[in-house]
């Protein structure tokens, strides 16, 4: 991965007037959110502020016009390949999907590496979404072209942390001084994970409310403790929500229960309702990834402080963001 | 669907000048035929037949650029998809293809509303294919933009009745004073019953011609009469072909029979071979919503009376128009 | 397919200045290896060099604004549907992928040619898979507007002799005097039967290396023996490579061989590892269609003859030479 950079720079020696060769981020893969320094993430939310900016005054523009994106899933998301698409699109780029890899070559069992080895003569860019952790790493060390980590099995999902965080920023300003409530699943969420690591890097103060046998794992407490960010573990959320700057609500999944008695019995307890919100913040942002089923009530869309679907928004700003990055454009 | 346009213009403060902003277009979703003025169906056609001669005089231009199309498909379609990307590309813009939606997020449950609102954030206009009725009129109620309906299961598929209209006109030159026979499933066509509506609003003698089982449903009979418009129903095509000016087929399809030698008696009866384009008008249009199986003959093919491969083309056409027409730029 | 030109030049009356309306692949279809002439190749070489130089120094150009292409796969392809998607992208154009036939109109009963005349409305090129030998000269009859074979059946892949060919040409500077070895699978490849009579018209020294059930089929042997060109059959590889300028391996299939252990008897006795490469001469290629299992050590990946990657990027250049060229635009 860090010879990438290098690689690509020594390759491409035709880019007009005006590019950013010098940025830290040209070429580069993005594979998790750990790979950034504070400044970097900074960066990265000051140029996704301007890509909102930049399409709500002009729509779209042309800033990526000529590159092509490859958007290799190796596993369906419709959201993740949408939001992709629509960022490549909106700065004037083109996009091929991949979407079906048991029909392509890869079902006649074509390595990860050959793949994307092969891929790279037709495009400028690899958005890669895989089922295994890591593939995103070694898919990378094969590739001179930059690749972005849609999400790797259980391991990183680094758009998404950003684009929480980024929704954080855009709609309370900051983050630091903030105390945010993670609520749901936090024992399989990778979402959440990467979002309550990232946070740590920050002064803010978590809570985590979910039923007992879905909390957040010991591992990821520890690490977060080393940073020095206050944690602590509710069962209920109304008892912290009134302190809640951000409540980010995940779904409980029925199949992680054995006895499906003992989820009819957490199910309602995190349910988001107008009710709930009335406990809330007047200023404060309810987030959800998306897709949620009945975790929030749809009573609450139009409550001026759900964000779940200003987030999908937030999200191609900052996908918009990491590619004009890595392309050297931005 | 009536509050969108006012939604959608006050969120768009952006458009450049040249923009059609007070068109009544502007903004608006396409739900039913139902929704038109004969002033919006004149325009519609007026600005389709534009479309014509821009793609006949430069094939493409670039009206739509930096504008992005979600074609949201719940069910297959090829050729309405391809045609609304084609219509979309030609103009200038791009299209976000969610052509499989048991492998979307959907499959994990979302509904429509949610998945409508998450999309509407990537792109300007959605055209939706749905199995279940009314589900165009349902999404319309979620999203600020414009939305399509290519055809919502037995409910309404409007630009496919727009453009079979479209091919008379462009065909023949008007529609006033022509004699229309209907052939074929009168019974389960939505196509036919969307056309029949359509016609009775214009000077019309409609035919329909068709097996005793799929006869024109009573309801649709009634609701054209009330418009008094002549109809008659004929069991066999000879005797009202040499009449036509346009005769429009539709497939016979098996399984609407429980007896299959049923099926078998009535198939043939309505078959177009080069032997019936005898009997036909010199200045005549052969229709077809497509695919055929063999309602018409190849050999009829040739025939300049055969309108049912230009009658795709017409549809980008009024495609076009329509995506233009929403989008404010027509 | 002759007549194609002709009806094609007839209705388009609006093409710009400086397009090549002259140049004998306007408006053609691309059908086969056999239909062209020497000069023909010559001709299409020097424009996918001139493309690969463009593509060097610009990345993508706007040749074919404007230009729609119908992907319309009938089979899985993912390697030559990506690869025509970036040529066409590259010059600027549109692609409208038809890749799953079996949800199209197709499943509904629909015929090829019904399909490629709907389907010609819209666009103004199309790349055509199909299982079936023929299936594109047969389409070619139906479309007025250029179609190009990405391979039917056990018939031609013209596309892909061609990538072979001028990867051959751009690695090693010229086709006349080499000695090319072909590797694996002898008797069911397409590849190797259409390079080795594309080869054939040049002046080469052919070896076959393959097992005893494997080789190469006589009827290209006698088809071959006629052009005068020096073929020899091998059984080990090693007593060849020395002298080969070209080594081209493809995959022995487990599959073909009755008998399990007749096939782990063959299967390792062609793989190429460093070892083997140590054999081989200083400036050589080795070639290899893709996707690959293990004929080749990944361990010869760095070595700088080894092409199969490059191969995949001279066939994006040879394809927008010929999307340019049937297009009248190169």
């Amino acid at each position: 991965m860090t010879t990438t950079r290098e690689k690509e720079r020594t390759r491409s020696s035709h880019l007009p007037f005006g590019d950013q060769r010098d940025s830290p981020f040209y070429g580069r893969d993005i594979v998790s959110v750990r790979q950034f320094t504070d400044e970097d993430l900074r960066y990265i939310f000051d140029v996704a502020h301007e890509m909102r900016e930049m399409v709500s005054r002009i729509g779209a523009f042309d800033l990526l016009k000529g590159k092509l994106l490859a958007n290799l899933f190796y596993e369906p998301s419709t959201r993740t390949s949408a939001s992709f698409t629509a960022a490549m699109e909106r700065l004037g780029g083109s996009v091929i999907p991949i979407n079906e890899v048991k029909y392509s070559s890869v079902s006649k069992g074509e390595s990860l590496p050959d793949t994307v080895r092969s891929l790279e003569a037709y495009v400028d860019v690899i958005v890669l979404r895989h089922p295994e952790e890591g593939a995103t790493a070694l898919a990378a060390q094969y590739t001179k072209k930059p690749i972005i980590n849609a999400g790797d099995g259980v391991g990183e999902h680094p758009t998404q942390a950003l684009l929480d965080l980024f929704t954080i920023l855009e709609e309370l300003g900051e983050v630091d001084g903030l105390t945010v409530t993670l609520v749901g699943d936090l024992k399989y969420g990778r979402t959440v994970h990467s979002l309550a690591r990232l946070l740590s890097r920050y002064e803010v103060t978590l809570n985590y409310v979910s039923p007992d046998i879905l909390q957040m794992p010991d591992k990821i407490v520890t690490e977060i403790e080393e940073s020095g960010t206050p944690q602590a573990v509710h069962t209920d959320l109304e008892s912290v929500i009134g302190d809640s700057d951000v409540v980010y609500v995940t779904r409980v999944q029925k199949e992680r229960f054995e006895n499906p008695a003992d989820y009819e019995k957490v199910a309602g307890a995190y349910v988001i309702s107008p009710e709930t919100m009335k406990l809330a913040k007047e200023r404060m942002a309810l987030m959800h990834p998306l897709p949620r089923v009945n975790e929030i009530s749809i009573d609450v869309d139009d409550d001026p402080r759900a964000a779940y679907f200003r987030q999908m928004e937030y999200g191609m700003y900052v996908r918009m963001a990491l590619l004009a990055l890595v392309l050297g454009k931005a």
